[in-house]
């Protein structure tokens, strides 16, 4: 539906394995001081001197993490690095050096594999990323990606999911949920031009989700933002599987429990709006939708002045003592229990 | 062939994504002293203190890579970890972490996986390596692994394609074409498998080539051997797709030519005699076959003292001026311009 029928193709022999991987990065430059070495030898040399090393992987397939009939390939390019650089910053670290590995089947023209590589090279270029290496190689079927990412900070930055302690409060980046509503949408218009392939889908009254679904951003200005105000986080995590999932992990790592205010949750007027066409609970869609990569974090009380207000992140709750257990309190005062409904490949827990 | 029918089955989804995760990782040990947070946070937290960071990822993919009618998932696990370790040594380094991120089709039950993180556990073990991190998910088809090894080196000892001088010595560790001669005797195993499943292959003939392809062993012994023997090689890479596309990529890196002499390849006498049985030419083998993963590496003629008559290494030919090119001596002393036919995934060059 979005894909370009008439583009030129040309097959990947044409260049072989090496050849590919020098045209595919020719043009990605080194601006991190600590990238000694990116790609061309048998591995990257980094120097992260005093700091420590921080490194997240994360793989994406064609069929099960994206649809390639509505996401175009600039975009996967984009957001596979998100969905990894979000995992840096989730560590309150700076994301600094990605290695890209890319295996594709024989369907995909020379010209597929740059539109990818331009996605990831505007990620690289905004957010200040060396592509340090990677592997590219053929697969029998579609399309698979492999990221690492690798990021630096102090040890006395780093946070993990561990330090929340009760009274701790509950902290959301952003708005949550719009990503599964954009893919609900892109996901009916897919439908429809099933049946009717001259339709023009009108997506431009759900933009904002179509585009928190197809180019979300990882968020490296809250890591920065936090650090200006100088609130340290007690434990933080990206929201890549859905509210629920992630407060249920902060909770274990911390050994606490944790009250989650559903009138809190942050949420765009379009997902509301989305919600009501597709009659979906909205705080559903929050708890369980996933691929929101906003950041989820606990502050001491005392920061509580320094966030107040602030536009950019939300108090949804705060942490208990573990007994309590974690649970949602509905807009009726209702407490129920938080159970993990985050997106899993495997099919339900 | 070597698939055992009558193994037990668990489906994955009785896990979910997170207790497979726990369950495949829980015999995992932390060992290394830069560990300080592996598996269990967004990402992991390294120190490597004053040494450099090195970096390589890998993806290998059934049926492109390998080809689970022969290959023991355990030996698989194994294998896919030498794969990456032996690109860290190759940098004259010390492999010290990997990340890895399996995806599976439903075809493979739990058990399977358990096979294949047994043959990763066991090269942690003897190589001393933490696994720090990965991901597991499902593929629409077949199975699908990304590893990314890390490791460390003070940077003097860090040793790049693109060192070599001319009139250095050209040396390769252990013996090479027992990988590719191995992978045949596999290959035509499983046509007469196909075509009488009663037959119960003998394959002891061949168990050094059938054990090199199935099982190599990444060179961090030579890594070790040189160090202790003071030979910093100038130049260095793994050997993982033929002699000849790895001395072409030493000859372009470090801007000079070579000689190769045909008469000094290390050749196994089973290499010897299965090439004489497929009717293949031994040399070209070696020069083409790939997935060795031993070490070629050049060295000042200063050092030649240090490692003449090491078993271990075998002093193949010496580095020219580039303007001379790369070429391989024959027997009869003819010179012959050496060509990358390395193995490629997307066909030949």
């Amino acid at each position: 539906m979005l894909e370009d029928k008439n583009q030129e193709r040309t097959a990947l022999e044409q260049l072989g394995e090496f050849g590919l991987i020098d045209h595919l990065t020719q043009n990605f430059a080194i601006s991190r001081k600590s990238t000694l070495k990116g790609i061309g030898d048998d591995a990257a040399v980094l120097d992260f001197k005093d700091k420590k090393t921080i490194v997240t992987t994360d793989m994406l397939i064609e069929g099960v993490h994206f649809d390639l009939s509505y996401m175009p390939l600039k975009h996967l390019g984009y957001k596979a690095v998100m969905a990894n650089l979000s995992d840096v910053y989730a560590m309150n670290a700076t994301a600094t050096q990605i290695a890209v590995s890319v295996a594709v089947s024989n369907r995909f023209p020379l010209e597929a594999l740059e539109e990818l590589y331009a996605g990831i090279a505007l990620a690289c270029q905004i957010f200040k990323i060396d592509l340090i290496g990677g592997d590219t190689t053929s697969s029998t079927t579609g399309m698979l990606i492999s990221i690492t990412a690798l990021g630096e900070a102090d040890e006395a930055e780093i946070v993990y999911r561990s330090g929340a302690k009760p009274n701790d409060l509950l902290v959301v980046s952003g708005d949550i949920g719009g990503a599964y509503m954009g893919l609900q949408v892109l996901e009916r218009e897919k439908e429809v031009f099933k049946v009717n392939p001259n339709t023009q889908p009108d997506l431009s009254p759900y933009s904002y989700i179509v585009e928190r679904q197809l180019k979300p951003e990882a968020r490296k200005d809250i890591v920065e933002l936090l650090k200006k105000l100088e609130v340290q986080p007690t434990a933080m995590i990206d929201v890549s599987d859905g509210l629920s999932s992630e407060i249920l992990h902060l909770c274990k790592n911390s050994a606490v429990g944790c009250n989650l205010f559903e009138e809190k949750i942050p949420l765009d007027p379009t997902v509301i709006s989305a919600c009501e066409e597709f009659k979906m609970d909205s705080t559903l869609v929050a708890l369980s939708g996933g691929e929101d990569y906003e950041l989820l974090f606990t502050i001491d009380q005392k920061d509580f002045d320094k966030i107040k207000g602030n536009p950019n992140m939300t108090i949804i709750g705060h942490m208990t003592e573990e007994s309590e257990g974690a649970h949602l309190v509905t807009r009726g005062n209702t407490k129920i229990p938080l159970t993990a409904q985050g997106w899993n490949s495997f099919g339900k827990e």
